[in-house]
Parts: C-alpha cells; sequence; structure tokens
C-alpha cells in the first residue's frame, strides 16, 4: 500500500453495516441492472440471497422508463455493443434526472478502446459509485500502462488507492477498489475492506455482483460511501464463511448464496 | 381468493400428471425457447433435468424454422429488444401456421410500456398457455393500476384468477397465474395448484422456468389445461422436496435441479 | 464404430495431459469467447475451475483487437444472430493475422441454415480445431441428411469418425467429435478419449465448455491434436469423479467445477 493511504484509512462500523442490512432486507429496493451477458443470472440471485429486488431492463425502449423508478441502478460495460451503449446512456441520463443513484463497473477498462472511452463517457453523467478492480481504476483515473488482463486486474488494489481518491475528488463520487483488500474512498475519506477469499476469484461475477450489491445499498444508504462499504463488508463475511466448508469453485459459489440468506449480525459481528 | 373462483376449482389428477411427466421423458420433446438473458441457463437446466430437449434460436434468420420444427415454444419477454421483438413476431407467425403450440410469459407486463404493448400483440398469434404473476396477467386483462414491481407482482394470484378467467375467455387459451397458489384456468374450468416454497422465489428465473416446461408439457399433451397444470404440479413438488434439505437459495437452486431428474409416481402421490 | 478408425486409433499418454493441464494452471491463457447466450457463465466457471483466465468480448468494435492480443479464440454458434455473425468474422480474421489459435463449435449446424452457412463460412479462416457432436460434424463433411435435434445429436460420435478425419484432412485442421467415446483427429492419426458419463448430457453448456477448454489447452501446446485430447481427457476424468457423489444434473454441475479445480496428477493416472 502506498503510504498517503495510510492516515485516513479505517474500516466501517459493524453497527451501520447491520443497519443497512436490515434495512435492505425490509425494503427490497428494486434494483435495475444492465450487466454483461456472463453474470446476468448469478448477478440476480447475489441481490435476491441478500435481499433485493433485481430486474433486467435493457432495451433503449425501456431504459430509461425504467432507471427513473428503480431504487438503484447497476450499468456494468462487460459485454458491452454500440447498441446497448445507447440503452446505458439513456438510463443513465434518466437516473440523474430523477434522482435514482447509479453504481458504473468499468469491466476491463484499460484493456480494450471502445468500453475505455464509453466508461470515461459515462462519468460525466455523475454516478454514485464507480466500482472496479486496480487496473480498471487506475485507467479510468488516467494512468499510463494501466491495461489489465483481459478482465482481470495486473494491478493490486493497494496499487490503485491513489487513484482512486484522485478520481473520487475530480469527479465528486465515490470510488471502490476492489482486490484483496477493498478500498473505498469518496476523495477524503478511505475505507478499508479486508477479508474474502481466493475462490471469489475464480467464480465469474463475483466482482460484478458487488457492484449491484452496491447499487442496493445505497439505494437504502444515502451515503454513497457507506452503501459501497457495508456491501463490501458483507460479500467478504459471505466469502469468508462459505469458503469455510467447500471444496472448489462450484460449491463456493452455492454456500456463497447460502451465506448472503442468513448473513446475520451476529456473523458480522464476529469477524 | 375471490368467491367467484369456488365453483370450478379443483386439482389435478395425480395419474395424468404421472402420465404426462412419462411422457415428457420417453419423448424428450424439442422445446423452442426465447426467453430473457437472465434465465438461459437455468431454463435450460430445468428442461434437461425434467426430460426434455431444449434449443435457444434466437435470431430472426432461424426463429421461424426452428419454430416450424420444434415440438413447442416459449416466447419470454423479460429483456426484450426491438431486434428480438421482431424474431419473436417471425417465431409465433410460423408456429402457428404450423401448428407449433407456445406459452407466452409476459414478464413486467404492466410495468413497462413497450413489452405491455408487444405482449397484448402477440396475443393475437393464438398462444396456448399465456403465464405470468398476478400483476402481468391483470394488466393483459385489461386491469387498471396493474403494474408490478419491476419483475414481481404486488397482486397475489388469487386477486388474478378473475381476471385469468376472463382473459382466457376472451382470447381461448389457458392462462396460468403464478403465486402461492397456481391457479390454471381455460376461462371455464379452474384448476388451483397448491404447494411450493418460498425458497422458489428467491432464486431467478423459477417464474421463467415454469413457463419453459408447460410448453414442455403441452408438446406432450393436447390439453393445455393439463399441460400447464402438470408443469405446476412437478415444479412444486420438486421444490417442496427440495427445500428440506438445503440452507438457502444457493442450495435451493441445486437441489430443484436434482429433485427435477429424480421425481417420480411415488413422490406425486405422496402429495 | 466404422472399421476404418481402428487402425490408427490410440488414447493419449496421461502424461502429456498432466503436463498440459499443469502449464494451463501456470500460464492461465486468455481465453477470448465468443460463445452462445445459454452458457456464458458456466463456460467462464469451467475456465476458471481448471486454471485459465476466460473473457468474454462480443462486440463488433472490439471483437478483432481483442482476439489479435488473446491466448485463444472460441467461436460458438449456438446462439448466432447477423450483428454476432459479423463480430465473429472480425474477430477469426484478427485472429489468423495475429496467429491466435481458434477453435469453431458449429452448434446446431445441420438442422438450421443461418448457423449451418456461417460455419461453412468460417472453416476459411482456418480454425486449429473444430469441435462438434456427431450430427454437426458430419454436416460439416458434407454428408446428406445430417440435422441432428436442436442442439443434441442424433448420429453418435462412431458414426461420425470417418467424416471427421476427412474433414480434418480436407481443412488442415483438427476435428473433434463429441460422444459417449470423444474422438479427435488430425485427418492422419485418431485419438479416441472413452469415459465421461450421462449426466455430462443432463447440464446445459457441457459440450460447449468442452470447446472453450479446447482453446485454453491449445494457448498452451502447440500441438492442436494433443490440446484436444488433454482437454476432452480432463473433462472426462472430471465428469466421471463428479457423478460418484451426486444426485442429479444440479449437484453434477456444482461437482464438476469442484473437480476440475482438484484434478491432480493421481486422479488422471488412476484412470
Amino acid at each position: 500500500m502506498t503510504g498517503s493511504v495510510l492516515p485516513s484509512e479505517r474500516g466501517m462500523a459493524v453497527d451501520r453495516v447491520v443497519a443497512d442490512l436490515t434495512k435492505l432486507r425490509e425494503r427490497a429496493p428494486l434494483v435495475h441492472c444492465m450487466t454483461n451477458v456472463v453474470v446476468t443470472g448469478f448477478t440476480a440471485n447475489v441481490l435476491l440471497a441478500t435481499g433485493a429486488s433485481p430486474a433486467m431492463v435493457e432495451a433503449v425502449e425501456e431504459s430509461g422508463e425504467f432507471a427513473a423508478i428503480a431504487g438503484a441502478l447497476l450499468v456494468n460495460v462487460g459485454t458491452l455493443t454500440a447498441e446497448l451503449a445507447g440503452s446505458m446512456r439513456s438510463a443513465v441520463a434518466a437516473a440523474r434526472s430523477a434522482g435514482t443513484p447509479w453504481v458504473l463497473d468499468p469491466v476491463a477498462a484499460g484493456a480494450l478502446r471502445f468500453r475505455t472511452g464509453f466508461a470515461t463517457e459515462l462519468l460525466d453523467y455523475a454516478p454514485a459509485i464507480v466500482r472496479g478492480n486496480g487496473s480498471e481504476i487506475l485507467s479510468l483515473a488516467g494512468a499510463d500502462g494501466a491495461a489489465g488482463k483481459g478482465v482481470d486486474s495486473t494491478a493490486g488494489s493497494d496499487a490503485a488507492v491513489d487513484a482512486a481518491r484522485a478520481l473520487a475528488a475530480a469527479r465528486q463520487c465515490v470510488v471502490a477498489v476492489s482486490g484483496v483488500v477493498d478500498y473505498v474512498t469518496d476523495g477524503a475519506e478511505v475505507i478499508a475492506v479486508p477479508g474474502g477469499h481466493p475462490l471469489m476469484t475464480k467464480v465469474t461475477g463475483v466482482g460484478c455482483a458487488l457492484g449491484a450489491l452496491m447499487a442496493a445499498f445505497r439505494a437504502v444508504d444515502d451515503s454513497a460511501l457507506h452503501a459501497a462499504a457495508a456491501a463490501s463488508t458483507v460479500l467478504a463475511a459471505a466469502g469468508e464463511r462459505a469458503a469455510d466448508r467447500v471444496s472448489g469453485p462450484g460449491s463456493f459459489a452455492v454456500a456463497l448464496l447460502d451465506e448472503l440468506y442468513t448473513l446475520d449480525a451476529a456473523a458480522l459481528e464476529q469477524r
């Protein structure tokens, strides 16, 4: 980790995570997901298990209409096409007008020009949270040579904390960097969320599902900083518990959904 | 439940369900699925586990050709686009010409105008079965204020039975309303299928898979009414058995597929 | 099996399979997948469990750029559209120029004209490996009446070995026919890979994932013949081990991923 992070870095109070999770389950916020074709089912199942109400609406005829009534919106560019880009533009414009908070997940930004340009363009639509791995955040922050290996990061989350803070300050949003330790920052404060498990990188879509969870938590917590940190904490806790009792990535993915469904205050406090 | 349902409401004879399931496994009907991007994999796995042969064919160049040779067709508008709408029109037109029975699943009809209009238009192509939740069926039947919460119903299935019966009578098709109790009606008779388990609402695509199962059963039973009720019964039975031995929605989805694969006459009679 | 196969048919040395699997896990090759919407998630999970790094990139704006930097490319026409066909053309052209090996999976070739024509056209772009079931390979080899039943084969792999050999010789590529016994041939030599388990046909996308695994192994073994046989061997071994401890296709799919993750030399030598 770079030294500049340390002064303000701290964890998040478990009480607030518990309160957010309770609110999420009570309110079951409607989360409009525009995500990639690889992870649609898993993302929906993560949201359902945690307590939110997911809906994937992609057509340009509907995306703006739905973003305006949803509790939060997720835009993930993992399998971006020109047609989908147009539909996402409608959605984020409507979200901004309607006051619907939205999360940008710039999958593989830095590795491919088309999506890098589009993700950069979307920053102008005032996302509440930008969530990515180290390479993606470095790329959006304008660092040179930030290309990852396909959808995987070639930079640890530690190496991207300064870039995350700068990006958050410049764009007045919250930036979350995922990695061995997750960092969430609003440009001033940095919250570190350690934990999770290496198996989380052996199941497709765990990172993408984290972006969706951040949208769900933002729908019930007005602080994007705390919403993003709560989502990271909940996913890390569920991942640790799931890893305790599995024999590989297949059973891990199943157990992760079960743990998200049953996670309670005691389990969160135990961390 | 509204009183008007009671006179003709009854369950379905277990013998016929068993006979239909046996036929389905013997014939492995080819089920052409045009469904949403969230549930494609799960739908295919539900059909395979039960004994059918699923194939997802979406391109406008192929959808009509394939609908004409399939045993049944499913059209689910969950992630409708204008391009997909054109391809679905080709498919249902070819299905009608060729005598291929088809099922309409009007996901989120009532909540979004584009798909509500399209689903209504498709009613003119003579679906064998329309399957939806309470809000969706109320919407297609022309009730005011029928919008659900995204893809979730805000109306219980009980509240939509009268609308289902009216829609079935008007369109000369079978209408199935999913909920705590499933109802299936041809406009005159109403078959109630109780059972299932709340975890079925915590896994994405269970309702969508039910629509696909109805198509599969219709391919082996000329009565759309009995096919729809048999599909509901089989899924409810498998769901109950699966719920007995799981710890959350992740393990439930896995167990549901296992139960659909092993379900037999004894298990169905035991209900 | 036709007699003409027997003279050159043999298995693959387990040492080489072990060496290839070890290399795959060490190098984690980037596998560019352009596949159908039913199996995207499962394909990615199979590649991750085995040790590769999958990325699904589909847009015409990106597919060529990405194919040029990937370790291998998979093109699967299972849910082909005209738009996707254009993007696949860009990808295979870039792959050929850049020397990226690529695998063609002609899902349902023979059953539908649009995809049969497109898959045949793609043969001109020098795939390293063509993988299909009996009906698909017979169709691409120009046999009459080769149509399968949807995406399922109506011909056993034995019946397609001669066609596979002829196709491989004519196109100077490797052809793999999947079935109860898998056959892999470069037109001269034929490697037979027996094993696997019938449950592999009750989970959607196992065959599609095999094509993806072939791409991953080809990225670490310059012999397309040995790469294809190694992928078949690894999947068959994992499938046998998974089937030993499951109660249906749901738990089988989960166990298959776990076995791919933990498979080692001892398990492969034990076969």
